[in-house]
């Protein structure tokens, strides 16, 4: 069936037991797939029955159909002509793991972050009255994880009381990556029981509320959406799913499926890599490290706006469930909350992915800097991220914070100086602090070494040159360091790790200004603004003379592929820094 | 009364008699210095009952008492200890017009951005139940149009699954600075009314619901204090007050009575100024030069997150209801909304003030950004803002905004380069472009001057010289003017207006780093990252070795004060930028 589909035109000549096995097809291939390619796999296989429907009854792409966060629409990207090159998911110049405008009519707006559906739906469907065009349909599909974000909340408050054409569909699994949380969570939960008394929040709200049905009964999500394809103004759509419907392993170990690495696509079993040679994750480091602060020091409590896993502060939610909190997708509170506990004199470590904590800036800003309140931020996944693409990639968190008066902002270059940041942070600083780190593995084998206080704002010397200083931040001193053996002209090239960008170690700087007429900055961060710019910035304050060449990620949005292939086209793998390095000699 | 009032505990020792009479007299007390002093009026008239209610009860300052936004919070401060320099109100080395921690014990947080209070009292909550301190209380008061703010919904989500002692009391009066808007804002006229079937919504969120309430019956306001002070875990209590009571203009005309300048404190009449000689404010070019777009310009729509007098979109929303929209205290949502109306090549103009565009820096990322969609953004408020202080200055935008890639940013430095400007942006732009502009006047009588089209990143050469290159960004190039012409070297100081920060331009910077040694950049922004910082990595980049001086706002959080206060204290007057300039010559 699924050969003979290369749009939804196809889909919608197909008649009801046809639809069927579509649908098992569909599963199968999505299955297929991501078993050997990877990539998100339970939110698609959730909503197979949903997306076929949507695609035969609504006249996408004239209407507009959006995808929340866009895990799961995989399936609807099989289905509206990317069927041959699904298997080019995420990877380098092949299609996006999200929607994506550029790629698609189908497409009806890019996303990424949780959350924006409503809203960017409520604006085509104000767009098409303005026009005039009252046939055209606007569908926004949201799961129960990401409706409880602030963000969605203001969306339904603004459509309820507009007469726009808008259907929006609570695709509730109870699950975003990890559980959903929250009253509101509690509520759906009840409203499917059948236990809620009366209140409906959604009506309250203006809109019209149909469910919940069952996700997975197509012939029935195909009669409830055409009947609802004629009632006018805002609707709201509850449709009870099971996240990785269709592969028992899926559905019953939701979190570790959400995107399990490669499988075998016949019974689900995961391929587990060898990875005892490998160092762990910057990510456990974190999560372990602050279980053992929290042994020692019990003012410390834990905040993760819906990354437990991520992050791997399930570690202390799991040891300390009373002083570790999931709080949902809710950035902005998450920080805030965080500064309401440091006025207590609780020592709050908070960790936010860099992409996400652009959904809390103001909070950092109004509610922590402001107050110079000494929450400690850890920045996951700083840096380029790799498959996940231009909406995930931490590209600009050094030159959003460097303006931010009272923050202090570290960038550690290895596991241990992780280590060291998270003990001596909680030891208790005057100011907030950022520490910010990439994803995935370091290299340091044995990282549990024990606890040393580090000086706030010291950078370290590696080697000493005369010609070229190479200033790095963060994990780049790896890449440095390899090209800089490479070139093995010892005498002449300089390394440091600086580890600061805020405040910066202006003694060895002011030492490396007066040894070498050229400087190279090296980051995992925007050219612009960022740690480059501070070395500029200060030389020029001082009235140095020595030339800065600036390395960083360039002054455009960098599109998903492997760690290797994105540091070769940012101009940060081992053989571009070599090249920079060398051209100065 | 009011002059025995030192402290709440002072006020406890009332019985309900003379707490009346305390009400009227400290309602007098606030209308008599803010009649000649100016300020925030009508907000804190509406809870001067509720003040006194929730001192009398609560154990303030052990308790913690939470002001939403804290416009309302005069009554607060003066019971508190400020009522003896409660006349040095929001002046500069003044007490501040916000509640402020390292203002007095009794302010619990500090506020001025909306919407933070539920998330900051629960973590002062959480922090209490941590340290096993079962009898502090927590309150947070939070407005009508605040809590409709998405931030507020994810405060209530965590909250609601928390056995807290938290009091969440919705201040309803149907009003924010402007009347409040949305589906919530309906649901919550359908409660007072009595109209709203059986949905709770609190309820639903898991609070304990109570009320509605009569705000300005002091006794039933102590009596359900009371009660509640004993009741367990989250609880809501709806009290109906009416915003600028006791004062009859101010309770007619609430927009106006808002912050109402000086008054006749006996009768409410409003002391109008002479302002004829005066040039129009920046925001009133913006929102009548608009309206004149918009009549040729039928794509055109305009936005603002709750500010339709102070951007003055009032007057598009006037005269075209359905294309011009206040969506409430929803900067997420506003941007977003933005983006789904930009992708049906609608022309949107989305004002938010500099400081609140910092609520939805990740939209404008994820959503306007990565899609590169042509949202004209107006950045009201850029720059220092005077008397609202700390919180609400536009100091970080230029830095916070210049690393994201596809962005256009614009800095008109008078009236009518603001105008041609937004003719320019709605023309149509292969970018997104952000045009910031300050609060207040501009200098020209007659700005209403033909539309002509102006080139993106070019910059303009004012005087030329040889030895000192003064590079402006905005309208510091009026004080930068008349400090050249106070210096009167004419043929040493050059003078540049550069209107874009990006793109720079490059031409004419090339130009002048070919023609001067030294370079002076000044912006109403901060140092960090900045203008500035723009204009000392191009001298990088391209290897001059020019020295750069950057001016700009220092890299410290500004507290309130005049403008010519703030300006002499950040090196942005005229006398510290002629002195700046002249230790170049």
């Amino acid at each position: 069936m699924l050969d003979h589909i290369d749009s939804p035109e196809d889909l919608r000549k197909l008649d009801l037991k046809e639809l069927n096995l579509l649908a098992q097809e569909l599963r199968l291939f999505i299955i297929n797939i991501v078993a050997t390619k990877e990539g998100h796999l339970g939110a698609s296989l959730g909503v197979v029955e949903l997306t076929i429907a949507l695609h035969y009854i609504y006249n996408t792409p004239i209407d507009k159909l959006i995808w929340d966060v866009g895990h799961q629409a995989y399936g609807h990207k099989i289905l509206t002509g990317r069927k041959s090159n699904f298997h080019t998911n995420r990877q380098y110049k092949g299609i996006s793991g999200f929607p994506k405008i550029s790629e698609s009519a189908y497409d009806s707006f890019g996303v990424g972050h949780s959350s924006t559906s409503i809203s960017a739906a409520l604006g085509m469907a104000i767009a098409s009255k303005l026009k005039g065009d009252f046939n055209q349909k606007h569908i926004a599909v949201i799961g129960d994880a990401s409706i409880a974000s602030g963000m969605a909340f203001e969306g339904l408050n603004h459509a309820g009381v507009t007469d726009t054409d808008l259907l929006v569909i609570l695709n509730d699994n109870a699950i975003g990556i990890d559980p959903s949380v929250g009253a509101l969570k509690q509520y759906l939960t009840n409203v499917k029981k059948g236990t809620q008394k009366q209140d409906n929040i959604f009506e309250a709200l203006n809109f019209q509320y149909f469910g919940p049905i069952d996700g997975h009964d197509l012939p029935l999500l195909i009669k409830t959406l055409k009947e609802l394809k004629s009632i006018k103004g805002p609707k709201f759509l509850h449709v009870i799913t099971t996240k990785g419907k269709g592969l028992k392993q899926a559905e019953e170990n939701q979190v570790k499926y959400h995107a399990p690495g490669k499988f075998d696509a016949a019974t689900g079993e995961l391929r587990e890599k060898d990875i005892s040679h490998l160092a762990d994750k910057f990510q456990d480091v974190f999560g372990h490290t602050l279980v053992e602060l929290a042994d020692q020091n019990d003012k410390i409590v834990g905040i993760t706006p819906a990354m437990p896993t991520g992050s791997s502060l399930k570690f202390m939610i799991e040891k300390y469930p009373d002083r570790a909190f999931d709080v949902g997708i809710a950035e902005q509170h998450a920080v805030t909350l965080a500064a309401g506990l440091a006025t207590q004199n609780m020592v709050v470590f908070c960790n936010i992915y860099s992409t996400f904590l652009q959904r809390s800036f103001d909070q950092l800003i109004h509610d922590v800097a402001i107050q110079n309140l000494p929450v400690i931020f850890c920045l996951d996944r700083a840096g380029l991220v790799g498959e996940d693409g231009a909406t995930h990639h931490g590209a600009f968190d050094i030159s959003y914070l460097r303006s931010i008066p009272n923050l202090i902002i570290a960038a550690p270059s290895s596991l241990t100086q992780l280590r060291q940041l998270l003990y001596t942070a909680q030891l208790g600083l005057k100011h907030p602090i950022v520490i910010r780190y990439p994803r995935g593995r370091g290299l340091e084998l044995n990282w549990k070494i024990p606890f040393k206080k580090q000086t706030i704002g010291s950078g370290i010397q590696l080697f000493k040159g005369d010609k070229v200083a190479v200033i790095c931040l963060g994990p780049t001193i790896n890449q440095a360091k390899k090209a800089i053996q490479e070139i093995n002209k010892p005498r002449q090239i300089g390394l440091y790790d600086f580890r600061f960008v805020k405040p910066l170690d202006e003694t060895l700087l002011h030492e490396i200004c007066n040894s070498y007429p050229q400087l190279i900055t090296i980051e995992d961060g925007s050219e612009i603004g960022g740690f480059g710019s501070a070395i500029t910035e200060f030389v020029a304050l001082h009235n140095y003379s020595n030339h800065v060449k600036v390395i960083g990620i360039p002054d455009r949005f960098i599109e998903h592929g492997s760690m290797e292939e994105l540091r070769e086209e940012t101009g940060l793998s081992t053989e571009a820094i070599k090249q920079t390095i060398a051209s100065f000699l």
